[in-house]
């Protein structure tokens, strides 16, 4: 089939090299403002051809990917609407999808069958010079469907990612999506910018730091023109979970002041319990 | 020379394997009331001898290190007292720095030089079966001077830890060395531990993490007889970095909750300068 990726940056990019790699009978295709961008994919052959506009390639595209930033998700979505093929299906990698899901149904063609995504994978850097097709392989994958979804549809979209290299292809309600989200993944990046910008400068303290405060901050190389919104379309979710957090810590400072230790051990073996179940390892039986 | 490292588990072990990768001219020995762990120890070729009792090696020891939980470390010096030879050289590897000097340092035996060090190398696992020279490549090494410290004897401990892998190695002071680990390694494992025992469990959320949740939660596979005592003898530093963090947090919370899409910018900025600065990357002129 032929597919469209809209908007090649890092995630767009990365979606070309790894269909390139895992599912080349393919042919993609790309939309982007940036005609460099598009030459670059095209010499490097992970497109056949890109687009700055839309008329002349939509008309024959049976997949549309769009991986671009969520406020002009519903402008494109209404741009493209006359140009999109019958049954073309269509997919996005928005990380919140209520608010995305709520502008963009009322829009949508009859025949058009959009299939709300989230790959969960990493994205440290920006712009098509750092995507790669490698960070899919091992990540999850979470799609919100919705009535009009079309089960061969969703059978297809699904087969495509895990050939891809993701795992754990779940299908959850846009609400379960935002809750788990914004625990997972909005309240560490929260937790991760207190934390670095917490530290006090005058102190030099790369020089005292162990993996773990490399771990804590590894996230907070953040994109500044996409996180304030995710944040804002997802608030009532992640306001939860930071007070659900802060009355963690707060119960753990508490048990430090009160020089507590039995509370502080039974939340490090709660922790620890937490932990091994999460990487689905078997706790040791005995404690040493 | 002689070495003896006492407390053969995973940093001690890491300490004997690194010094018969790097410094294989020195013998080394063993204390440990495992008997087993130092049968390994000796099968395995990273010591020469292990004993369970102090009186036969102590005596021909020219460098202690001491590789034990804090809390027992006093009732050790004071029982090795009596055997130490004369000008021998100590040290330890406490995370904190304060509470142990302040407790050593009244029974040390005139003739014998502590110098007190902290190699900040990640432990994840406990154990001698863990035990790898592999983990202090890289990782940064502080040493807590005092006033009765030859310099000679600093001299000659960092140069053998700088040829195990060890790169910062700083002398800074007992207070600054609290302050610095109260916020890079205590506070972050606060943090991960309130975060990991923040998640509602129902929602199976292991399946919906990305790589954000578990770089957040990877130390949380803590040992609950070491760090609540940690957590302890340093909890003015701890508490203060704690109360700081929170502000933080309360700042990027209120900026989610007003939707200042301004203000959450200003503290992404800042964070992808620090995580810059941090990691010794230079920022990138333009942004996208």
């Amino acid at each position: 089939m032929n597919i469209t990726i809209v908007g090649l940056g890092n995630i767009g990019g990365s979606f070309a090299m790894s269909l390139k790699e895992n599912a080349a009978e393919h042919d993609v295709y790309a939309i982007d403002v940036d005609s460099n961008a598009l030459r670059n994919a095209e010499q490097d052959g992970i497109i056949i051809k890109g687009y700055t506009e839309p008329e002349e390639i939509l008309p024959k595209t049976d997949l549309i990917i769009f991986a671009v930033y969520p406020l002009i998700m519903k402008s494109l979505v209404e741009k493209y609407g006359p140009y999109l093929k019958d049954d073309a299906v269509l997919t996005d990698v928005t990380g919140v999808k209520r608010s995305i899901i709520g502008q963009i149904e009322p829009i949508l063609p009859e025949h058009a069958d959009f299939i709300f995504g989230h790959p969960m994978a990493g994205r440290e850097n920006r712009g098509l010079k750092y995507a790669s097709g490698e960070v899919f392989k091992g990540a999850n994958y979470l799609f919100t469907l919705t009535d009009r979804n079309k089960e061969s549809n969703v059978r297809m979209l699904s087969s495509l990612v895990e050939r891809m290299g993701f795992k754990n292809i779940s299908a959850v309600s846009p609400e379960f999506h935002d809750d788990v989200i914004g625990f997972t993944s909005q309240l560490t990046h929260v937790i991760a910018l207190s934390l670095i910008n917490s530290d006090d400068v005058e102190r030099r303290t790369k020089q005292y730091t162990g993996d773990s405060y490399r771990d804590l901050t590894r996230i907070t190389n953040i994109n500044e023109n996409l996180w304030p919104e995710l944040f804002i379309m997802n608030k009532d979710y992640l306001l939860d979970h930071i007070d659900r957090f802060k009355s963690q810590m707060d119960l753990l400072k508490d048990a430090i002041e009160a020089e507590d230790i039995d509370t502080m051990q039974e939340m490090m073996v709660e922790a620890r319990r937490r932990y091994h179940d999460l990487h689905d390892l078997e706790l040791p039986e005995s404690n040493e």
